[in-house]
């Protein structure tokens, strides 16, 4: 493709220069001045990982950061003010985020105590638990465990094995792990520092005179251990999880119950309650649509692992793209000068689409953000807030996961030997953020549920549809740019754009061309899958299985094509917010380069379907080629405005130390060149002697 | 695509069985009883990896089983019969590459030792260093650091700026750091064990009244530590590099050298020596060609991560599937049985093409090192060989170490929560396999090593090639099928064959077809790019570099294209030694499942050259469906004929500790619904009280 060495093209703005301190504003966002406030309480030394520890030292020491959290972090922004908290929703996962730049194990563990465990106390318990259980959760004068996973059912919450039976004659739940399979396991604060757990159990009760009845997944509050002797309370056991892949500040551990008895004031009961003599209420009448509530606070963690990695991302970049600024290696148009990485063409094809996809799920989350404080505070809470709320994270969190991932990994090896140091973090929080793409909801498991969102958006849309409302529908589509801008990217037809999208791909580079491309692909796949299921509605379970299986990976890959295309509205919107006009030319530029760049990671898709022609197609990558010109020389300001400074960031690579050997090592040449005595290369000397 | 949704189509053979034994033997390869050899010898607990050990405790490990090797584990087989060894390259190497079960970094410690320091002294040195200072290295009783790469140098070896400067009046050269970017770095046993360094410097000397030349990078034996009290010799200094993302058990480090004196005898001389008087001689007149001579012997080193690689992800493949095998996570076409994860779409998509892809990497492996052993025992030593092999390993170290990451993350995302514990292993294999990609030639320079290779193979052919001469090439090419059994796939032109490949694309699944789409691919890449930078040849130094920087991505990615068909032509290969006709069924369908995900991952490419039509691409992807359901059943074997037991692969996970935990929770539900006591579930039970 020869197109790569198209020459410069002349921009509408000669040379754009990026406001830094502007751009940082933005990308703060809503809550920025709660995460200044949490980035200054991060400079603190006592809150940095230290490397090197042994397993039970890094969990003393995160057990630690903890107390000091809980004296000075701020950390009770999503209590209710009653409570001591600020009934803040929105600022307590932007601060809580924060926290992986101190150590994801700090943040995590944060996650475990206030995200998890109180906050179950809180959403499924009522007054008496709030009062009762509580403080000592928010002050954690008792660390809690989360116990809803077992070790036979992680994602598939809805099956666990564990039971709660009601005995009526002493008023208790009667708490029990049936088989090995159902031990609780994975639980941070399990293995050492919890006293308590909400535990998550089938609720099993009769009415009086009835038969027993399994009312499903329910949470309890149990203690765990003495809290002198931290011995486990009789009835439960334990192991240690050990060693893990990463985050070994947290002790995450395994539990069992042998007939523990649980006190009938227990449960938390603010969606099933057992009356004294056994009989269950609800105010959610449906089990699916109960169990779904219950399950909503998940929401938050999902939402905080989607900005946190956005946040390791960023550093991970400001590292890598620090030092390819200033390493050299190999000369290029010179023979005496060796070429900054940066300058190269594959270390910008390796970086910068990273770069960008980095804004884009930035913008993204501050949205996702924003929509999760409007359910949460009240604001917008309706059914349907609910359920965009839990799709756009089931979306974005595998998206942002699976990139910071690729993203430290990218900068690792970008930043070669160097990289591996752990003196430079990108492998340590790589190890870290491994497990972000398989809990809280894996990553795969998640993206199904996207899917299932994006068919039943289908199928209602279409489901009374006649001719004349298909018609109404996509016609309202091709004007109405608002519908964009709603939270979900709602499903609609798209027969009609063919003709649109071929004859944009002219200007692939627009705006609308790059929408239509990115909107059309999801709305395609959609379709596509919707048609090829449609059987599965009449047939047999066992065939609908089967044909459903049949269709899963297709089903995740519209599901990312749609995360996708969130990212890409998200960044497009915010360009808005950016008034510097040359700030606003670089953001365009780069959110130009992740539309082209998630273009052409799916261009036989556009083939196959005849949207893009070879003879555009080939123009992507040569676009993307003119792009990463233009872009280079603002790498720098691009990570600057991410607002992490040197006590953040911490690797040794990324303080200017390269700079220095590099410029010291040509000015030992120069030196020597000037002064006559460098000794000449031999293939300019006199040939050597020849040995026999 | 509803395409994925045909019927199994009925194959040659209705039911075909894997002979794991025989399958066994093949893989095993011509080394095979060496390799037994090494696998009994690990599973020997003492030379297991401990997890959780600090660094300090695991690098005394390491050094205890160093030892332990030097005295048990027959690791001198490189080397002369005369002095000990077998002079037997290949299986060297094959029993090196063993070495990675116990642990990588025993592995690598062990590559350092004998593959590096011993070997340099063996392949660089003469008689006399071989009678003075071999015995010591490959006794271990001078554990040795190979001293090349600088903090400011890795891969481009030859701007090293570390400088040995001969004396005649005391006969030595002067061994000096100029700056700290020549620092060397990354060195195992720099850290704590070394006593001893090849270090690589410039060689600077004079003629007798002459001016100092500057012969390049040299080789020199000095000395590092007093072997009693371990402190640095005069001159010396160095630092710890301290913890890193894996390999802990290696002590890496820095050296500095201020003027230290190392005695003219001290040059391993074989390819350039220096006279009492400073009169400089070699056996190579051209400085370049002496150079790579000299590197010639870290082809070693790449040859032996290649196979390393491809056994760990051989055990990350064990693992998963057997976890896989046995795991079951929600309900599919049954309400009370769950789906074991291996029957789902999504899993086999993810697992089953890394395991085609691992065994094309094995069979690729075993010709590598069958090219090796010819060049090393000299059997087949031509100029042209060397470098066939230096290509080859060139392309096949990347690919198989970037292969073996993608693996091992596949499979611990595949194991879930398990699969991040360290009980299983994946985590700590991936932090130890991560420094491969960049160490030993860092994957993208290597790429581009083959790149350039590709492209004077395609201008040596076409330099002086008149029409006719061009027609006997291709048509040669187009009936000529060994050609392909050539180690390197030579270059060849294309242009009469776009229109085969298109009438073969009926066929796509054939070997035919699918040799014409991936050896054409080659071929139209390299020689575009080659057209692209014929301007080059004429242009100033300066353009010269820009245009190559232009093409830079197009270079690597044909490099990469060049190492999949070297895969795919030794799989192919590879089927010709299975007798077994259920077994060469099973294979030829994991071997066209290899063919086809090759031609998926560059389906635009494919689409945009007109290779494939529209229709064509999407039976891509079903054929690679129906492959899935082929090979499906026989995961477990395929596996299974890795040859590595229990104490090779070592994770709880693939014990049958899951089916266990499985079948009790299956037998727990089995007998509650036998009893009748199980409660009802509550959407078949009175709808419960509604609270208000």
């Amino acid at each position: 493709m020869t197109a790569t060495t198209s020459p410069r093209p002349a921009t509408s703005i000669g040379d754009p220069h990026v406001d830094v301190p502007a751009l940082e504003s933005v990308l703060l966002g809503r809550w920025g001045e709660i995460r200044r406030q949490a980035r200054a309480l991060l400079t603190d030394q006592r809150l940095h990982r230290v490397e090197g520890l042994s397993m039970a030292e890094h969990r003393e020491r995160v057990l630690d950061q903890m107390r000091i959290l809980a004296t000075e972090g701020d950390v009770l922004r999503a209590f209710p003010a009653v409570l001591g908290g600020a009934d803040d929703h929105g600022g307590s996962i932007a601060r809580f985020e924060e926290l992986i730049v101190g150590d994801p194990s700090l943040q995590i563990k944060a996650g475990v105590q206030w995200g998890l465990f109180a906050s179950a106390i809180l959403h499924l318990g009522t007054a008496d638990h709030h009062a009762r259980l509580l403080p000592g959760a928010m002050s954690i004068e008792v660390p809690g465990a989360f116990a809803m996973t077992e070790t036979g059912h992680g994602s598939d919450v809805a099956s666990i094995g564990t039971t709660a039976t009601y005995d009526p004659a002493t008023q208790e739940f009667v708490l029990h792990t049936p088989f090995r399979g159902a031990w609780k396991d994975y639980l941070g604060n399990a293995a050492l520092h919890g006293t308590a757990a909400v535990v998550f159990a089938r609720l099993i009760t009769a009415p009086p005179g009835g038969r027993a009845v399994d009312h499903g997944v329910h949470a309890f509050y149990v203690p765990l251990r003495d809290p002198q002797t931290h011995a486990f309370l009789p009835g439960i056991g334990g192991e240690d999880d050990g060693l893990k892949g990463g985050l070994n500040g947290i002790d995450n551990g395994r539990l069992h119950f042998d007939h523990v008895r649980v006190p009938r004031a227990d449960l938390l009961d603010r969606y099933g309650a057992v009356a004294p003599d056994g009989t269950y209420s609800s105010p959610i009448a449906s089990p699916g649509r109960r169990f779904f509530t219950m399950l909503g606070t998940l929401v938050q963690g999902r939402v905080s692992l989607d900005g946190a990695s956005v946040n390791v991302s960023k550093v991970a970049l400001i590292t890598a793209i620090t030092y390819g600024n200033e390493r050299r290696q190999f000369t290029g148009a010179s023979d005496t000068e060796e070429v900054v990485l940066l300058d190269r063409q594959e270390h910008q094809r390796r970086l910068l689409p990273l770069l960008a996809q980095t804004y884009a799920q930035a913008f993204a989350h501050e949205r996702l953000l924003e929509t999760f404080d409007g359910v949460f505070s009240g604001v917008s809470d309706t059914d349907e807030d609910r359920q965009d709320l839990e799709t756009i994270a089931a979306a974005l969190k595998p998206a942002s996961t699976w990139h910071a991932l690729d993203t430290l990994q990218a900068a690792r090896e970008a930043c070669g030997g160097a990289g591996y140091l752990t003196e430079n973090r990108l492998t340590s929080l790589r190890a870290d953020m491994d497990v972000f793409v398989t809990f809280e909801g894996d990553n795969t498991v998640l993206l199904q549920l996207v899917a299932k969102r994006l068919l039943t958006d289908f199928s209602r849309e279409f489901a009374d549809a006649d001719a004349g409302d298909l018609a109404r529908i996509v016609a309202g589509r091709a004007v109405d740019a608002a519908l964009h801008r709603t939270p979900l990217l709602r499903v609609v037809q798209t027969l009609a754009d063919v003709g649109d999208a071929r004859r944009s791909a002219g200007q692939v580079r627009s705006t609308e061309s790059q929408r239509e491309l990115l909107s059309g692909r999801v709305e395609t796949m959609v379709s596509e899958v919707a048609t090829a299921l449609r059987p599965a509605t009449k047939a047999s379970k066992e065939r609908a299985a089967v044909l459903f299986d049949r269709h899963q990976h297709e089903l995740i890959e519209a599901a990312r094509a749609h995360a996708d295309l969130l990212q890409w509205e998200a960044f497009t919107a915010g360009l808005e917010k950016i008034e510097d006009p040359g700030t606003r030319q670089v953001l365009i530029w780069l959110r130009d380069l992740f539309g082209l760049i998630l273009i052409e990671r799916n261009l036989a898709w556009y083939l196959i379907h005849g949207r893009l022609s070879a003879g555009r197609a080939r123009t992507v990558t040569s676009y993307i080629y003119r792009l990463l010109d233009h872009l280079r020389p603002h790498a720098k300001d691009l990570v600057a405005a991410f607002g992490y400074g040197p006590e953040h960031v911490r690797a040794a690579i990324a303080t200017g130390a390269e700079a220095e050997r590099q410029d010291e090592a040509r000015e030992y040449a120069r030196r020597l060149r000037a002064s006559g005595d460098a000794p000449a290369p031999e293939k300019q000397a006199t040939a050597p002697k020849q040995r026999s």
